[in-house]
């Protein structure tokens, strides 16, 4: 096959370049690979925006179609392509750079190019002849970049969020589940890491649960009060000019309907043109969620820290040798993993954060940054609760005895004795224990502070690790 | 009047030191002063939090008094001294610094001694004279810092949110005042710093409002979400070791009461002790509103350029001479001084993070920070809405010939004639107007591609700024 | 084939697993792959890491040659593995993720493994017949990953220097030519968006030349200041526990010869196994040259806003269509990448300090992120440099009557004529001219403050651009 | 005293406002204490600069008045004002929030009319009298506030920098000595939290003196690399507009002398008006320093952490009771206040970073934001050394018992078998004694894979933490 007949000519305004014939994509997405080499990381690694950006395509083309200003046989071929892309194919032909200059242009025109070719192609036309299905002017009618391609991030952001959601939900029930297996492990609870009072391994465990079901409840509702509201409509800058006045709200209701999502319109296009607001809160929820995820897991490196020489309450399981130079070294790499899955998504936090701030009159020039950004912090984020969940957190297993050691030899015992023996008491024996290495409990029965009865009370562990009445003076 | 006078010894666990006799801190205060010389900035810079403070003292000794705990002597000495630093008095009293260890308790125990010094005067004895009421045993009775400091950190919050509140809600209707003052003023919209398609002055300013709006409806709703949950009773770690099993309860409705807040106890005290969350995302949604601002303040600096060799449409106020160097130049300082504040509130948001991340187990010990950082922020942006507002804002004008010029020697006026004129057409009109510097208009007409009346009929702002019916093609 | 028949049995420590007959790659490698499905980076998109860790390899299988502790048939079969990897080939075969657990553990065993299954064929073997030359005993002898992982990173960052101050250096030689060639063009300078004093077309590109010149010394002298000293031979703390004490001073040596680089022994090997200070000022010089790019494509992007309603005094090259709703729109498409890569290293900067903040007694294990963030940025850099000369600067016009039109009519060049006529007499004109639309030439001349042959010396461009023996007034 | 008689009217081209009689600042003061209420933290709480500002204005009335343009009393009557707040006197009138709109026109203003003041009235004049002595054209002559107050800046930082490296250098001091001290210590290390293979604790806190002298070297040399070429001469936008050719050379020199620094005028004064780079890394490098502090502050928490419960091989000083609630509880409230000031200091270069971003065309306007948040980093990191090393480091002490405990009942100890008895002995030896609970020497000696004297050799100290010479095997 001669390299002639393995490529196509396309044009546009500024001249003619070679697109391989087997491209579904066309010259101005060629453009911009060529402009654009910078990530490595191509639309196509996002799926849920790829499907997005059809279904936009798709819900335009349907509301043209029913206001009479696209034809039949072009609406057809159009909603073959886009149902194809939805059903998962050709996203391999979405390969411009997710860094791009132009405000989503190359993105929005690698849709028309894939989307009016694909169409070609099931009209019985070669790729490349536009005249009989054109990216701009069929595919992209009535839309701007400005209004689609803010539209289809929105939407790819819902359209993925279940998933984020289940595998949040999946992970909180494994740290549950470790609640309830660990409800009758009593051990110490420690404040500014000194030894503080008693509690049990199970309390701490579904802490965790805890904290992590507040953000499966916030992201649930975050997304629908972010997200909903789109642009589509606004074309250039929200003056929706040379637009349809019935396309708006035609165009939108599609939308809505194809993707299932409880889309409406913007209520001020102009504002809803350049505002990045919903996607900075929702970035900042992201941190926080990752925030969460890296003080778990700070703290289950902690406390499985040992053998020997650290807490060693918790046991994780082993995932990998832990060292070629020491023997029988086994070390928490999938916590460690999820630690740096959240630097990575605070950094692209304050990465959106910048590009948010840079908007500039009209437009925010910086939305594809935004939308790499917070794609991939979603991305990261569910892969790392899949992994934590999967990889450690359902192999936990507890050091009971251990637990039960610290509890009785430490200080911190004293403040359960507290009310009954006294402050001024207390404080003597707390001193005393620590200055000569001796338990607390040994010096109260030395001292003859409390009967044996009254102290097998008190270290009830459900008396020690809830309120309980006792004699408070005024 | 010796220096002996003028002192009073106070005794802690660590020993005695020397208290100023007019101090109504006490010894653990004093400590915290002498480690803690860091950010220069006291309690007391943040009335709110010290009011909050003081309330949760009062429900503490509200609740301990009920349930029989506290005498009514003590109870009553207490009210007296909480109602006073309520009311606004001795909050100079409040001397510890902002960044300190030990997770809050300098600030805990300076509320604690302020209080007993008032309290004991107000029962007629000398400060110091501990045995009669006491910081720790009564004052802070059936607390711990690790309950009452966040909660106080929260309802702090809660008491400042309305005049938040306010200013931005003041700034919105500055804002939206001169989006109606603007409305007929036509003038070019710029998508990526170049010349796009008309809108109105009004509009742009319109959308600012309309932006902070959601911002306004966005704070309103999440401060009562993420703050009234608070974790009084908790005590140290939240198994509310050591308190009366009916004090949680009792505490929080009475903190509710005095305040005034809908607040409610955590459902989960372990996770509520350590939890950071909801200062992460209101942290967050601050920077959110900081990013609007800024982009707002660029878009005014922008559009205030000049006043020859820049954009000019605006004329911001002058608010002092702008250079000793050159006559007559006045700069747009308040816009300035705006942006100034969002980054030192993105620079907050990131410090606040990574202390929220640095929690370990049962506490973070890291919230000292986290309170200063969010409480700065709240203050720099409300002091930077009024600024802006009463400064800035109210004061704008238009230069409204200057905008009507503009768009009539623009070439983006040819998107406007495109439906008419076509595609072909209208790129070969823009390109021959860039090269020769001639208007889109005169060359239209030179061509006859439209005749006057028609192009009258386009050219009507009305018509420019809104989506309207014309024949595109299928 | 059959199945079997493609894959082959490992083993390690916590198993057997099937690996592909195919892979170089062995066991610990495919747990990692397992583990860790994060950021989807692997190692191979980093050449010049690999190719460090196969000098690393290199360098140790030297050492331990020459003192006797690795036959002569292994270090042949290990010299033709790393060769190999060194000249380009079996990049692929480093499958790891960049964002992993275990503190590079599974970077050092991929390769590990690739060079003794390239080593065994090399010796007739089949891959996986460790027992003839193995990963860890013989590849990895007298190493950890904790001084071979550090020590690959710096070697990579070296390797890769020149490449990156190569493209910063063809930058400035870009911004520095049009410098002169636009140095004759008279143009305002502006300060605060407003109005200031004239200057010359040509010493704005060229301060754009100096300020990268300042960084690319600085960036050249900084390499070798922060990342020459290794901590290879330190093993596992670095202490140098199990290694021969002349194989410190040997590998690193051996090292400095194969790569090229001066690389020197660290003197304390305990603080250099743990300590990521190189890389946080490393990663902090990078986000300082990604400030000055950002700030100076915001630049380039004000001085081309227009073509009618903005700055216009260049022209970029037109790189893509602007729009496909507004003709003839082309946008500054480059610079606004640019301004993006420099978002995205501000966030990788972050994520690599708080990673290296995370560090923990002996190791940080953080820092295979660390290792991902500041390559990442310095390709990021390196591309948005190139891509900014190519196809940005290179191309870029001056609009010099646009320039000169504007200095004309400027009131700033009130400023000029200052010295002349009094503060007094021109802060008057500035007014009137600002209020009166006039000129500041035209009213001085109807005024009569100064002679035409004095207005004209004073008015010389090189005049007005520079300083100049006036007559100031003590 | 009449209320009219305590203040004095003065005017500016806004109109005129009335000053406090008492006030050494002027209008211009007032209207930026108007305009900008919003950090609270006036100049003087940075005396280096408010010092620098007046050596500033010294160097510039020297060179003023040797080229003939300041007539002798004017210039007697400046250097008497410069002299006294070179002394320290009337700091308190530098009372511009440094977070100011308008470039740092406010702060040059207040110096300017300060100094003008103090010098009327050693002149026998009035306040407010500027005919005698005017801030703008005798303080003010031949400077810009965009030269004058970037040079203040940088001299700033250079007048406090023997004081940062000397705090910088106390600390190293007093880790080196416990190095020294703990040189005896064995113990355990730890790599990712686990247990790895022994040093001694006078290594560790050896590695601590060891980064922070790096980072004393580095901060010594950046200082001048980095902070004395400054832009003084370049007036408005670095050509130098309206000053004497002579001016420039001459200022600078004075400023050399005055300061005692190495000042140099910049090359190219268009971008050094402009640039902030030098910040920008100077910054990066501060919050290298914080962030080593910060993991060594981690350590020291980490380490004595228990006392009971945690790793607890070295305590703390104690700085104050720790608890209300739990009798004896001591908390490491000194590296916990250093971690937050660390995080503070991260915070501060992300906001001083979007403010170097935010520089367009001629001039940074964020520059004050950029002098506050360099200036605010360098004071707390100065502070938080000093208390560190005060109040924590020169009172840490050793468990030594606890460290070798923890070394003999240790599993990591088989690596130092690891050579003698082989990789699959110590693999298998570990495993039991992770199993049964049991030490690793007593199975090695229950097992005999070696003799007492050989175990007693390896064993000793000295023997495991450097290199050593054993069998290694090719």
């Amino acid at each position: 096959m001669s390299s002639a007949a393995s490529l196509r000519i396309e044009k546009d305004l500024l001249g003619a370049l070679e697109v391989p014939a087997s491209a579904y994509y066309g010259i101005q997405t060629l453009r911009a690979v060529n402009n654009f080499r910078l990530s490595g990381v191509p639309l196509s690694h996002y799926p849920k925006l790829v499907t997005a950006l059809a279904m936009v395509k798709q819900a335009a083309a349907d509301a043209n179609h029913e206001l009479g200003h696209l034809a039949q046989a072009k609406h057809a071929a159009i909603s073959e392509a886009c149902a194809r892309i939805i059903r998962g194919d050709f996203h391999e032909q979405f390969v411009v750079d997710m860094i791009q200059g132009g405000a989503g242009t190359s993105t929005n025109m690698n849709a028309n190019e894939v989307i009016a070719n694909i169409g070609l192609e099931a009209m019985g036309k070669q790729k490349g002849e536009y005249q009989y299905l054109h990216p701009n002017n069929d595919v992209n009618m009535a839309q701007s970049t400005n209004d689609a391609y803010p539209t289809a991030i929105r939407l790819g952001l819902l359209l993925g969020h279940d998933a984020l959601l289940a595998s949040l939900d999946s992970l909180i029930q494994a740290f549950a589940a470790k609640g309830e297996a660990f409800a009758h492990v009593l051990k110490m609870g420690r404040t500014q890491l000194q030894d503080a009072v008693p509690m049990t391994l199970g309390q701490e465990f579904h802490a965790f649960a805890t904290t992590l079901g507040e953000d499966l409840n916030r992201l649930r509702s975050l997304a629908p009060e972010l997200l909903t509201e789109v642009n589509l409509g606004g074309t250039a800058i929200g003056t929706g000019i040379n637009a349809d006045p019935r396309y708006q709200h035609l165009a939108v209701q599609r939308l809505a309907t194809i993707s299932g999502q409880p889309l409406v319109p913007a209520a001020d296009l102009i504002e809803a043109t350049s505002d990045m607001g919903a996607f900075v809160l929702f970035s900042g929820m992201l941190k926080r969620t990752a925030v969460k995820l890296s003080k778990i897991c700070n703290d289950l490196r902690l406390l499985s820290s040992g053998p020997r020489t650290g807490i060693n309450e918790i046991n994780l399981p082993a995932r990998q040798p832990g060292s070629s130079i020491m023997p029988g070294k086994v070390n928490p790499v999938i916590p460690e993993a999820v630690n740096m899955v959240a630097f990575e998504i605070m950094g692209n936090d304050l990465a959106l954060t910048i590009a948010a701030e840079g908007g500039q009159l009209q437009l925010n020039v910086m939305e594809p940054l935004i939308a790499y950004k917070i794609f991939d912090s979603i991305r990261l984020l569910q892969r790392a609760m899949d992994m934590l969940r999967e990889h450690c957190v359902v192999g936990i297993t507890a050091n009971e005895q251990r637990c039960r050691e610290l509890v009785e030899h430490s200080i911190g015992l004293v403040t359960a004795l507290n009310p009954y023996i006294g402050y001024e008491n207390a404080t003597r024996v707390a001193r005393t224990a620590l200055q000569t290495g001796r338990g607390v409990l040994e010096l109260v029965r030395e001292e003859g502070l409390l009967d044996e009865a009254m102290l097998a009370d008190i270290l009830r562990p459900e008396n020690m690790i809830a309120p309980r009445l006792v004699p408070l003076k005024g």
